[in-house]
């Protein structure tokens, strides 16, 4: 055969059985997982990866950084390697999907391939990366940070947790210090399968997102001073009101994130007051604005804009204002044939499907900067993720898998 | 003599020593006072007053909640008392002028009168009302409340604190638990000399605030439903966003307190989001609105017009929203003889004075319900209070105490 058929599909039984079978190894307290990397259950999950690796005949590489890639010979010995992963590390109330769906639907797509004898000119690496929660160890996406250039590999050994220990001190603890240098392999492609994290397949009733671009983000933290003063005995007129200033602002970001569309965002998820009392007008409000857009210029308009109102807002009511960038990421812009093919197998397997921006961070994002990469998404219930009720159908998921199967066959090239 | 003299002035140097001696007991962090209410600093400080009333030969009551009635006889053993006092608890980062003062120049009032030799008809009564703060244990004004009648003593009594002591245990613990019941005194006048804590006689220079009324409150507080959501994934057209609800609520209150002047105000100092994670869009926020008026009719309009309103933004953005008033006083309007008794005296002496409207709630507005009364206020620096760094002058204080010895001596009736 000369390429995939339409008929074939991966077991959908079997990537589901997988899926609630890592799901009891580090359970939550609500039905979800917490099985923060560089835990104990994180070892666990890994050594669960790898029985299903070694079953499925696959050979297993550990770089410096834990990150573990499970090889399928190809064909061709020049061949670069197709990656198709993502993270088995999860939230501290996470769900049961985010990340491991992409790791063991990447495993499932080998499981068939082997079902049915198929060979490939190139080989296939079934990839888990190390903490690309960060929930434990900022920042997140940190091995495959690493292994694109965004950070150093010394950078990622001294994140420390909460409690004060030490990246690289836990990776040796739970024995996945591998020896291979981070970032010195060679992608013919990189594919990442996720849960959408977002309300929009659902909504829509469409079962496959083509993800085109990843949006980039800018964290603008403000800090707004105002006068503490008492809320009864201040009178309207003498009244220096950070509260205020941050409400006009909020209103001012949505105008801007509206006057953006199609495709950009703009809130605010983090709020502080000090001293936060009932009586007292807040001295100092800290909040962070959150924008995002898969356009570069358009991004950089965005902040530049909310900048110059805020400090105008701000100025009209006597208040001072600053802005720091806490955090932010470049849009990607995932590679057109690939996304194409993704879009290919959608149509030629019958599934529903439409484009979509993957607006939050993933391992493709960096994998983007050293390769083609492109995403795959399927629907969750809710638009819920980062919380143990996260849900996904095993419909859902097994759609995904079949595109992502077709895809990455066609990319790793089916030989007779 | 038939009255006081113009020329008669209490001794400035003596109360501001006493002022300074009583800050040496229970010492701030920063320059302040912490002698929150039942702590040993609060006995303490209570032995200090005593010793000073002993030695101006006043006779000392206390009540069952610990408040002391430190007496002066008058010549009509039938004429009732004139109360004149505050409070000598503070907050736990406050002030060494707020409650303080009142009851420290209330005692200059006494000294004064005895360096003049002068007597009265009606008795004097220096009171240092119990728990006037309420940071330790809420609510604020607890002791001159059930005095009011606006509690009863057991209510008071099982208050607890955040170390879940008992104020009753407390009250006993220090040595300042009374016999006398709590209310039973009859008043012939009630008089409070306080700081502003506001900005309004320091940004216009007057020495003296003469005050008309106290403003009426109502603490509302809104929570708000929104839909918990990825800042990045979820469209602005999928939000339910409850941040930006509360941000037009803020701008709503803004107005309907600027519609409502002169003399209302309205404002939020305390604001809570859930999860508050920057990347995630609450799913809930609660904040409380603090709106103040000395007019009952226009207190409750504003209430009705800032409830009416968030129902409705709310509604305009899919947000669920409900409200609870978590606090409430009516508007005080304080005796106009004795409110007029103190503009003649500011007259007499040549201090600069306007009307003014307590904004906070003090120990007079539980009296007003029981007894004619009124109070006088002197400026604060930059209408600071609740703080460490709450400041005002021996000018300031001398004269706010001229002002008060006058309308006292003329309430009490000067005999030859």
């Amino acid at each position: 055969m000369a390429a995939p058929g339409e008929n074939l599909r991966i077991n959908s039984d079997r990537l589901w059985d997988s899926l609630m079978e890592m799901a009891k190894i580090g359970p939550g307290v609500a039905g979800g997982n917490n099985r923060q990397t560089l835990t104990d259950e994180d070892g666990e999950g890994r050594h669960l990866f790898q029985k299903w690796c070694d079953a499925a005949g696959l050979t297993m590489g550990v770089d410096q950084l834990g990150t573990m890639f499970a090889r399928r010979e190809g064909t061709d010995p020049d061949a670069l390697p197709v990656y198709v992963g993502s993270h088995l590390d999860t939230q501290p109330t996470g769900g049961k999907y985010d990340g491991v769906l992409g790791v063991l639907a990447a495993l499932e797509v080998i499981r068939t391939l082997n079902d049915l004898d198929i060979r490939t000119k190139h080989p296939i690496v079934v990839t888990n990366w190390t903490n690309e929660e960060g929930a434990r160890f900022a920042p997140a996406m940190l091995a495959s940070g690493v292994f694109a250039g965004v950070h150093t590999l010394d950078y990622a050994y001294s994140r420390t947790d909460g409690d004060g220990k030490v990246f690289g001190e836990e990776l040796k603890r739970i024995g996945w210090l591998g020896d291979e240098p981070v970032g010195q392999r060679k992608m013919h492609a990189y594919f990442e399968y996720h849960i959408e994290q977002g309300p929009i397949l659902e909504a829509e009733n469409k079962q496959i997102g083509v993800v085109t671009h990843g949006q980039g983000l800018w964290w603008l933290e403000f800090t707004l001073t105002g006068k503490e003063a008492h809320t009864g005995s201040t009178p309207m007129n003498l009244r220096v009101n950070a509260g205020l200033a941050m409400a006009r602002i909020f209103e001012m970001v949505q105008k801007v994130a509206m006057d953006n569309q199609p495709g950009a965002v703009g809130g605010v998820g983090q709020v502080r007051f000090w001293p936060n009392s009932r009586n007292v007008l807040p001295g100092k409000v800290v909040f962070t604005v959150d924008i995002r857009s898969p356009e570069q210029a358009k991004l950089d308009r965005m902040r530049a804009s909310i900048e110059a109102e805020a400090a105008k807002i701000a100025a009209g009511l006597g208040v001072g204002c600053s802005v720091e960038a806490v955090g932010h990421f470049d849009p990607v812009t995932f590679d057109p044939t690939l996304v194409g093919r993704v879009r290919a197998a959608a149509e030629k397997l019958g599934y529903s499907h439409r484009n979509i921006i993957s607006g939050a961070g993933h391992d493709a994002c960096w994998a983007a900067k050293v390769a083609p990469a492109t995403m795959i998404m399927c629907p969750c219930v809710d638009g819920l993720s980062h919380n143990e009720a996260e849900e996904i159908s095993p419909e859902w998921a097994a759609a995904g898998c079949d595109v992502l199967f077709h895809a990455v066959a066609e990319t790793a090239v089916i030989v007779d």
